[in-house]
């Protein structure tokens, strides 16, 4: 709650701003073959009519064009039909429809994803469960809310603060992103590194299948040994198994102590041995730790009016976030940790946040990143898991192609402004950014399938936490061996047969 | 490491040293009847003696003794050959054989589970992964372990203890289970509370599938959003799907302090009140929160020569375990939650252990209560996941309806001694035990199905944490409905179309 602002929001508003000029259709920018599907009639609608409200069919282009594009603008689909059900029971009816019929089908939350994922590629129709938006129930004694999909997730974090406790995940999408969305994607963000992934955290959900089956798992106990945990396929299955509708979820008690730091390290290797340093000395009270290159600061400092947190430049820079259950021992905890990394020359330089202002100032320095590293004209964006030792080696080496290949440099000829790494090191996951004046050939095929081989080579992951998606969806060959990707497509295979959910998308 | 020792192990060397009865066979007590499996053949023993050397192969009665009863003595198979690989690619070859000829497999790890999951029911196969029982990786940075599924427990413990790290899991039965069974089984045990469930902390796995498939998800990645996370299918699958031979898992940062404290409570609603309490206040190092009525501490007392830690009774205790990275904060923390308490009138009194032997001490009243239970002739055990408010109530309820029905006296003639609660409150999870001299029909009567009846009415489930196996396998249609039995059963046609993988048990 005390970072400044959600950065997606604002990338959001800008877009919407900007309608002026349209985006191309995703099937043309990447040749897709539509699917055998079957097409809209009138008389499809006419059944839609009979179980939704009007206000809940939007069928006008205007009002279409939300749902048809991403909030990047990067993949338009070209979708008649947006349904709104207001209960699980109608989501049921509308599947159970579409799979008789054969129509294709994409699930839609908060649209905030960054894949594509939940954008039509051709005449797909959209399922929105924004509408599906109540709080369920919520245990105080327990902290387990039971939640509909459509609830957005800064609601939802904001419901449970009143009761002492807190969502067990943050995002800067989270003034729009919804708690099913989330939970479909397998999203990762702020607060993993404290309250682990979704797969631990989810304790039940409410799916429906795509031919109707409302798969009730919606349970509110923390251990349950009651046969195979069916429900851990659809966290991260991107919309393509069920439609989540709702998600029984523990929270924690809401940390009352927060302290920032921000540090100054001379190599990799020093923000690694800081790692298992704030691991062990800031222990429980530990809930983030990222770190930035000097050239994603240098690029925020450029487009923005901020000054640096510290006088200095270092090649890296680490954010350690503490959230506890009081600050006299938190504040000292984080004292002894710096002094410690200080005199060890784990660290150069920091400065500790004194109030919310200045934690909310110092977060922005990693926040802000992806916005600007988008002002150049564009960006290169790869979202990747690599074990920890290797993690910087990817943005020493992208770089290095890149200069080799004389596509760096400061002036307009050239594409390449830099090559950025920043991300959750804490989870092993690095956002590599290759800021460009304008989007070319030359470097994509030095970026692809460069960067994926080099991840495949340590046994990394492609996608950390974006997910698959439209855009990932030919590349889960890098990270998953075909015997993987066979049983998933055998999952695939047994809920959803006749491939009405998200298709062209996943795997 | 603070516990004084090991309870299901002493219970072990009990069980081994009283061989001198026999234990049923399985299938005639239950009165199950064999699958249209084929028969061990020489053949096959001789292809199996051309894969493995002849000291990894078992056909001795004596030697079979072990792998074919269960450490309760409750379970007996008459599986003529067990088979202990020392690598996956021998497991693979092993699996490919069973699955063409059709012979049933039971994969057993440290035989130490409590519902019959790994033992023969009549002549499987005993896949024993006691050999593959090396460490095979660990990152100082991340914490990242990786082993072979036979590796001991506490071995595994011991081995991250060593680089100042804890494995996310402890158990009773740490010093014989292995790691393997406790993913297959989805074990919680002690530290659930504070490190969460293995489907947040298994980052992956290495399956051999029942058709000999050797499935590579051994993933050393914290966040890796490609595709469907299949390895949560294995997790809690008890052999049924695959056989584990591989484990990744994230290991967090060894606390330095521990604090117990030992609570006495007037009421359950106080032991609530005490819970959340605890969870603000004590925040981030709370790592055990255990509940235990006044019936099982007064048949610890009885049976053991320990002196009670508080002087008076009261009809609820709770042990409260603290663990983090500062003594002195977590001594500040731990007093001033129980002033609190104190002043409030949550609790009517407490100890705190000021050493190690006191905190093992402590322990010693939760950890015994099992053991203790089982002196006065016989155990009905039940391991049961409730909604926290209506936990207790179950108890009260079975005691009621027992007293009400006659069954329940100070004298021989009564089978029942008493119904006892306790169990990981933290994790909504009861053991319900009723303690009896014999074993008798009528309180069976009593017992099943109002207990499953019970639980189901409030949507909980009738096993937390012990999973299914053999002595649950008829009652998960109390806990899950058809369409989820029926989801799971496609899982399984899929993975083992054939069955030959742990029959008769689960699902």
């Amino acid at each position: 709650m005390l970072r400044s602002f959600a950065t997606r929001n604002l990338l959001r508003s800008f877009a919407r701003q900007s309608r002026n000029y349209s985006v191309k259709l995703t099937s043309e920018s990447y040749d897709v073959k539509r699917g055998n599907y079957a097409s809209l009639t009138e008389s499809d609608v006419q059944y839609f009519n009979s179980i939704l409200s009007a206000n809940n069919i939007l069928q006008d282009k205007e009002d279409l064009l939300f749902y048809n594009e991403d909030w990047m603008r990067k993949y338009r689909g070209s979708s008649q039909l947006v349904l709104k059900p207001k209960t699980t029971e109608q989501v049921s009816q509308i599947l159970k429809h579409c799979n008789e019929r054969n129509l294709a089908v994409v699930p839609q939350g908060g649209n905030t994803g960054l894949v594509g994922g939940s954008i039509p590629v051709f005449d797909e129709i959209v399922l929105s469960v924004a509408n599906l938006n109540k709080v369920r129930s919520f245990d105080e004694v327990s902290g387990i809310l039971v939640t509909d999909a459509g609830v957005i997730l800064e609601n939802a974090d904001k419901f449970v603060e009143g009761h002492g406790y807190i969502f067990p995940l943050d995002l800067g999408a989270k003034g729009s992103c919804h708690v099913g969305g989330v939970v479909a994607t397998n999203a990762g963000g702020l607060r993993l590194l404290r309250y682990g992934s979704l797969h631990g955290t989810v304790l039940g959900l409410e799916v429906v299948l795509a031919d109707g089956t409302i798969v009730n798992n919606l349970s509110t106990l923390r251990k349950d040994n009651t046969g195979y945990d069916l429900k851990q396929l659809f966290i991260g299955s991107e919309g393509t198994l069920g439609v989540v509708t709702g998600v029984s979820i523990l929270c924690p008690p809401r940390p009352t102590a927060v302290n920032v730091a921000f540090l100054g390290l001379e190599s990799f290797e020093q923000v690694q041995r800081a790692f298992v340093k704030a691991k062990k000395e800031l222990g429980e009270v530990l809930s983030a730790f990222e770190c930035m290159d000097n050239t994603s600061q240098s690029i925020v400092e450029e487009h923005t009016d901020l000054s640096r947190p510290l006088s200095e430049q270092y090649p890296f820079y680490v954010l350690i976030e503490t959230s506890g259950s009081n600050k006299e021992h938190d504040d000292a905890k984080l004292e002894t940790f710096l002094e410690n990394a200080m005199t060890e020359e784990i660290v150069v330089d920091g400065v500790v946040a004194q109030d919310s202002t200045e934690i909310a100032n110092l977060w922005q320095w990693r926040e802000l990143i992806p916005e600007a590293l988008g002002k150049g004209g564009g960006v290169y964006k790869y979202d990747v898991s690599i074990p920890l030792p290797q993690l910087y080696d990817l943005v020493v080496d992208v770089n290095k192609r890149l200069i080799e290949a004389g596509v760096v440099g400061d002036t307009p000829e050239y594409p390449v402004i830099a090559t950025a790494g920043y991300g959750h090191i804490g989870d092993g996951n690095l956002h590599l950014n290759v800021p460009v004046r304008f989007y070319d050939k030359k470097v994509e095929k030095l970026l692809e399938p460069f960067v994926y081989e080099w991840i495949s080579k340590v046994s990394g992951s492609i996608s950390a936490e974006h997910g698959l998606g439209f855009a990932k969806r030919n590349y889960i060959g890098y990270s998953k061996d075909e015997q993987l990707i066979s049983l998933m497509k055998g999952v695939k295979n047994m809920l959803d047969p006749k491939k009405i959910l998200n298709p062209y998308k996943y795997i």
